[in-house]
């Protein structure tokens, strides 16, 4: 009967389908579970029914301004409810969330504003001059052909008044003014189709300008579905933001929390005391952190820590596996620690190393090993694969051949924002391109073996190193240069620099010489991004005359790793 | 800016955008816990990897028979692997899997397998002489116009081995032998469209012709995610197979279990032994049943018992609520009762009775009271109402007006297979009408009130009071029929007739009138079906000449609950 297609012919119609989002979440944690903490900041509170009445208020606020389909909103923030309501609030106008990196520097915002072409900031208070000093940049260098966006504030009792004033003075609106111009009860549509944006992130990657990574509502979908299946986060979860929600959306976490009527504990700057306190004052059940803050626990002065734990606390981290030593010791101390991997083109985490029951009676260092894989895939990737890039196909699964890490599935990006070349790069032979080199095992777990060269990971936060030796290269006394990762005790990984010198450059004072490059750089690029050192001498290279990375890699490693005395 | 689209252009492609489908769960499962226990029958048992091999060997057997995307195979199965294996292997191949409930009656399954154009029937041993009475009828009925399915049958050594020599003298198929036929490295497709079915089941219905309800892979994907949210069901749940697969697919958890590389403990017979000793022998965590199970639960003698439990068992029933004392004495046995409510034509439940922890500390009967209720949307149902028939508005919520429950998302069916009537019908005014009445209360939960009129519930099952009394009418003494709910001990409902007698038929014995009838019932409907009381008399009437159903419903439970002893 295979010639008769009836069973295949029905069509859809507005009751059996609609578009996936994340945002319907939200109006169902106000239907059951109203009087719910959805927020905690401080001494403020939220509900479910007020969250969601406010992010109904904002999303009517921004309609009032022409703000709909098209359009982007960006925000400004640390961890504290705005970004969240942003989360939800923006879409439901039909707009497009864009949360901007707070440590980026005024020049690199000023750009992503226009590039993205922000049609509103809305901005927290401690973060009030940074936006006007990249709106400044913008006026000057536009010259009028980009409309400034609007500035809105966000007022935090924990903050400095006098930044509040400041921005009020200047012409700010107030964003609880600006949410008493919306409607509590509006009447906000789900988009038309699932492949509508609903968040755009810029992530520094490998290459030299920021590229601005484009998020479908199905796909936030399936992966704040798929974050909860995976760490198995039930309903009511009690979740400690010290993930930035900036960074890829807190991992969807945003949207999770919805689905799971959790609650959001915020965490304005993260600090060991403010991550054990939390789980003993509201206790949290959940939070996701890069290996530096797992450092940070675990180091913590025993005056900022609560021991024993009130009950386990699921830990997730991503990217590099954070070190042995500090997974046991998290171990000890009654947390369980899940480690992912991802990309912001991948909406977070996709990749798991999903442990297995009988690994448990395994000695800690075969278990920190196992645990430092990268895993498999997620529910909502579909793909995983690691293939020879000479040739597509897949490397052999032995745990010794490395290939680039390759990704297919509603998991993966809609693509960069206005950049074809880069998407028909990341895109090629129908695979989204990691840039990441690793091993697949035997057992098909995934594994980053020599990460991408160019990638540095400090504090959580990828930092390319082609950009920074684009600046090198502008300094009057630098030939050459190649940047790459040094350990680093605090941020897990630091920049260092190796530099050789123009001829007739004065050799003679290398410290000077070094502070001066590094003085350059602080004028350039965020602060972390500056190299922690410096390096003189003849770069190593092929016989093609391409810098050896790897034996960089190693000789900074040999420097040993940078102090935290030193910072 | 909303007349910049940009954001919003960005394509599908290969690398971006897959069809949603739960088949990827399984490929999944047996990458990451390939030696895991994917399914327990007696002594027989599989791994994921297995059970994945056996899946690709089904869809290659069935590939190499011209079975593919268009195509229905059939199963008639109690709660065996073979049963589990279909889901997935029948729609690797492309086709869809048609689960016909085995309670049913060899006409009406006849009737099924034209309808559905089913090209293939993998049946049971204990059900072969059932399947091939059925064809017996095809082949009489449709005069060589429809080419009579496959038989394959399925061995089971808990069975009489002369079922099985008897099929396998008729030339049935070894459902072993036909898998021995596939490639377990079967390189299957998903399918190219979400929107694709996947499975097909029919329904009694209110009407008199059951109803193919058809399930795309998208639906499928969505609803089997959700089920295992809405439950707190993770990675490595034990499952209890109490619930039939044939039934709306085991409400989805088939392949719930395959995305939670999960246990499936079949149990082909559902007793309260077998649940109990399923619990303490496999740790069970999860399993699904109708009240009626549940009363068997609670009321086991205590040999067939096993308590107290190791622990917690969640425990999910669906449609009417079970009494409180039920209910109750469940909860003091250590199981957490959660209650739903859907239709096979909402992927078996779509909407829950979310617990809030504050009524923990309620009285038992307001618990119960507050436990009876239907509940709120699941996640993948996007739109629940309550809705005035007369005028499509939702009814207010004040729990006592009464109108229809109508759903709306992609929890719904994508229709009835060829009867575009019942689907213009059903999806009227861009809802699905569920045909049960209900009220919605203040805090937005809905309530089943007075159910839709002619559904009868009979362990777990659909009755169509209709059919029987399309069937009443044809008796050559009957001149008016009325069948209504009749409260049951077992069965929790069963049928009822009221009948008033053609004139000249001779009323003197009504004892054995009422056997007569009854014997008539039995020739023609599924045992299930018969009503266990006929009550002669006139029927009560509105003045337009409608028969009374509530004044009957009264009336039959005045008579009081048909007995245990009785069956």
């Amino acid at each position: 009967m295979p010639e008769w297609r009836d069973i295949d012919d029905l069509p859809k119609n507005a009751a059996n389908h609609t578009a996936l989002t994340p945002l319907w979440f939200l109006e169902r944690a106000a239907t059951v579970h109203p009087t719910r903490k959805s927020l905690v900041h401080g001494s403020l509170t939220y509900t479910w029914r007020q969250t969601y009445q406010r992010c109904r208020r904002l999303a009517s606020a921004l309609s009032k301004r022409s703000i709909g389909p098209g359009s982007t909103v960006a925000t400004i923030a640390p961890n504290v409810p705005v970004i969240y309501e942003a989360h939800f609030g923006i879409p439901m106008s039909g707009a497009v969330v864009n949360t901007v990196n707070i440590r980026l520097n005024a020049p690199t915002i000023a750009f992503l504003l226009v590039h993205s072409s922000s049609a509103i900031v809305i901005v927290d208070q401690e973060f009030f001059t940074l936006a006007e000093e990249a709106l400044k940049i913008i006026e000057e260098k536009s010259k009028g052909k980009f409309k400034p966006p609007l500035l809105i504030v966000v007022a935090d009792e924990s903050c400095d008044p006098r930044s509040l004033r400041y921005a009020l003075s200047k012409g700010a609106i107030e964003y609880e003014k600006f949410l008493e111009s919306g409607d509590p009860e509006f009447a906000w549509e789900p988009p038309e189709d699932e492949w509508q944006s609903i968040a755009l992130g810029y992530t520094s990657g490998t290459t030299a300008s920021p590229k601005g990574v484009v998020l479908s509502h199905r796909g936030a979908y399936v992966m704040s579905l798929s974050g909860a299946l995976i760490w198995g986060m039930n309903e009511g979860a009690v979740y400690l933001w010290t993930l930035p929600m900036f960074h890829c959306n807190g991992w969807c976490y945003t949207w999770t929390l919805a689905a799971l009527s959790g609650t959001s504990i915020c965490l304005r700057q993260v600090t060991a005391k403010g991550v054990y306190s939390s789980i003993a004052k509201y206790g949290v059940t959940h939070f996701c952190a890069a290996p530096v803050v797992l450092n940070t626990i675990v180091n913590a002065s025993p005056e900022d820590t609560i021991l024993p734990l009130p009950h386990v606390v699921d830990v997730m981290t991503a990217g590099a596996a954070p070190p042995p030593s500090v997974l046991l010791e998290m171990t000890k101390k009654g947390f369980r620690v899940t480690h992912t991997y991802g990309l912001s083109e991948t909406y977070g985490p996709s990749t798991v190393c999903a442990w297995k029951p009988e690994w448990d009676s395994l000695p800690p260092d075969a278990q920190a090993r196992l645990k430092a894989r990268q895993g498999v895939r997620y529910i909502g990737l579909e793909g995983l694969e690691v293939i020879n890039t000479q040739n597509d196909q897949p490397v052999p699964a032995d745990g010794k051949t490395v290939g680039e890490i390759v990704m297919r599935g509603n998991a993966v990006m809609k693509g960069y924002l206005k950049n074809p070349k880069a998407n028909e790069e990341t895109f090629a032979n129908g695979w989204f391109h990691s840039g990441d080199l690793g091993v697949k095992h035997p057992d098909g777990y995934i594994e980053i073996k020599d990460r991408s060269k160019d990638i540095i990971i400090s504090g959580g936060e990828n930092i390319s190193s082609v950009e920074i030796e684009n600046y090198l290269y502008s300094h009057p006394a630098i030939l050459e240069a190649s940047v790459v990762a040094r350990p680093d005790e605090r941020w897990g990984e630091s920049p260092c620099a190796f530099v050789t010198l123009k001829p007739g450059v004065d050799k003679s004072d290398e410290r000077r010489l070094a502070e001066d490059i590094m003085k350059f750089c602080r004028s350039k690029m965020p602060a972390y991004w500056v190299p922690k050192s410096v390096v003189f001498g003849p770069l190593p290279k092929t016989a093609t005359g391409k810098i050896q990375k790897h034996v960089l890699r190693a000789k900074a490693k040999e420097i040993g790793p940078v102090k935290k005395s030193k910072l």
